[in-house]
């Protein structure tokens, strides 16, 4: 294994594994800015990706690292229904990073660039004592037909919460709880858990961010009662379902979910038989899956469903501010990166 | 001291430092994404400041940290002419990180923000075991007159490297070596340095990016002969030199620097007096000062000058491939923060 000698060094790797030539790019990396071409209005977010709080080396790969930094940050552009155009990245790096290691990270995370046709516009590199990634992404409006282009209110072409009323419906775009399943058998079992739990370890290493069910909900998502909220379940149904509805901002909502544990994932449902827990629980408090959240009116429910085949109802919105999963208050809150 | 104890913590501090109301903010922070109103082409820069490789919380405030962790990527903007318009921050945090120094952190950096009008689109926030805030920038063009908007070969309105030309002048706005005196004085006297070397100390702890010059240089700036280049000499002249002029991919040139030992910033030649260094040595491999170095064909220099008042002539490029000071080739190369 050969060490990262210099920043050199690692600016070669980044332009063995990415184009520094794009249609979004106008000016690529190498000056102090990139110029970027930009449509009038782009959805931004920033997310860290680190070594002990969000991820372990000794059973995540390099390609995992890399894959999943950029994943969970397209999550993000996904929940507001927007196409991703590019992103920066920086990394933090200890002195001994293979470039075997950097390598492998940075081919993964090219390939799901690649696969979202996103452009790398740049970053840092700094030496620290863990790994760190800390990666911008930005995307532009989904496309659709030419009077909705721009809402009513003047306000975004890009999905976004709030909205919710009594009686909206709830659905979820992709699985809840595998990928704790995931986290739980690889801190316990390390790499030998994805013989038990391959779609969990999946699910935990490489997410797959929902953009196409994001943008499908975008190009039939207009104002007032055809509004289409979704927000990127990171910490949780649990944590994130309020955040939806507003309760954490003192909406009054609440919501009566009904999960069935027959239906949960069948590695859920195994993990929990094995461990004894229920497994309506884990999918209701387990993180990291990046699966999407969504509101809508009963008029729109026919056209989310038709937009996104294979959504998985979760229930429905209620006046009475309290949450009810099968009828019943749920034991146990998410998860918070910096508390926790 | 109160600790930070959660998420919605720190999301409070940056509320109370930072208005989520901006012209170009088209949905606030709170959401999956931001909204921002983009011009056609921005420019993006991401630069991490991380404790320890960047500073150390022996002399640096929080508020020289807050200010200085924006300020670095502002100035990679001002080197491309740009108008500051919007940042994100990511940061990782200890778990002692107090309220106190959040607050003070955040106040120095919306200080900074507000006067240049930019707004903090939002982040993220993990615990970790060193301090590091990773900001990532981006700005539109400089006000100019229409014609020239966009310039001639389509590129870009921004200003950027290459096109260096043997005889083009080479020009520095701001100090060079003040910034080093200021971290060899506070790493070896800790704040009493401010004492001995006040303004060292603040270019150091405190630097100013310098957006006027950048954006004064970018409204007088067409293609060819009127083409000008800047850079932000962030690793010292040695190193950042051979950048502009492009020695680091191969184009041959050189340049040939006049740099007068008793127009050296005042506190550098005091610095070097007393430790027995040079001071043109100092200013020529001193980084962080985060003045820009420019070249401009010789036709342009009268508009440059009147541009920007105040800038120090450094010489002239040559087309032998060697860089020398005073006819000389300097001692030593600049920082590498990877390898160094």
């Amino acid at each position: 294994m050969t060490r990262l000698a210099s920043e050199d060094d690692f600016l070669a790797a980044i332009d063995r594994h990415f184009t520094n030539a794009h249609p979004h790019l106008c000016v690529g990396r190498g000056d102090d800015c990139a110029v970027i071409a930009c449509p009038p209005r782009m959805a931004v977010s920033t997310d860290l990706f680190n070594e002990h709080s969000h991820f372990r080396t000794s059973y995540f790969s390099p390609g995992d690292i890399g894959h999943k930094a950029l994943a969970v940050n397209i999550s993000d552009l996904a929940a507001c229904g927007a196409r991703p155009l590019g992103f920066s990245l920086a990394l933090t790096a200890p002195a001994d990073l293979s470039r075997e290691f950097c390598d492998e990270m940075l081919a993964a995370m090219a390939a799901l660039a690649r696969e979202h046709d996103m452009a790398l516009t740049g970053g840092d590199l700094t030496r620290g004592d863990a790994l760190s990634l800390c990666i911008t992404v930005w995307g532009g409006p989904a496309p659709r037909p030419a009077p909705a282009a721009v809402a009513e209110d003047g306000a975004s072409p890009f999905l976004r919460r709030g909205g919710c009323q009594p009686g909206d419906h709830l659905f979820l775009m992709g699985r809840a709880g595998l990928a704790r399943v995931g986290l739980l058998a690889l801190e316990s079992m390390g790499t030998e858990a994805a013989r038990l739990y391959p779609e969990a370890c999946r699910a935990h290493l490489r997410p797959r961010p929902q953009v196409a069910a994001g943008l499908a909900l975008a190009a039939i998502c207009g104002t007032g009662d055809a509004r289409i909220a979704l927000l990127d379940v990171s910490d949780g149904l649990a944590r994130d379902l309020p955040r939806l509805i507003g309760a954490d901002r003192g909406s009054g909502l609440g919501a009566e979910l009904a999960m069935d544990p027959d239906a949960q994932p069948g590695e859920v449902r195994a993990y929990a038989l094995a461990n004894d827990l229920d497994p309506v629980d884990m999918a209701f408090t387990g993180g990291e899956d990046y699966a999407l959240l969504g509101n809508c009116r009963p008029a729109m429910l026919d056209a989310v469903r038709a937009a996104v085949p294979g959504l998985t109802l979760l229930g429905q919105v209620t006046a009475d501010g309290v949450v009810l999963v099968n009828g019943d208050l749920p034991a146990s809150a998410g998860f918070d990166h910096f508390s926790g």
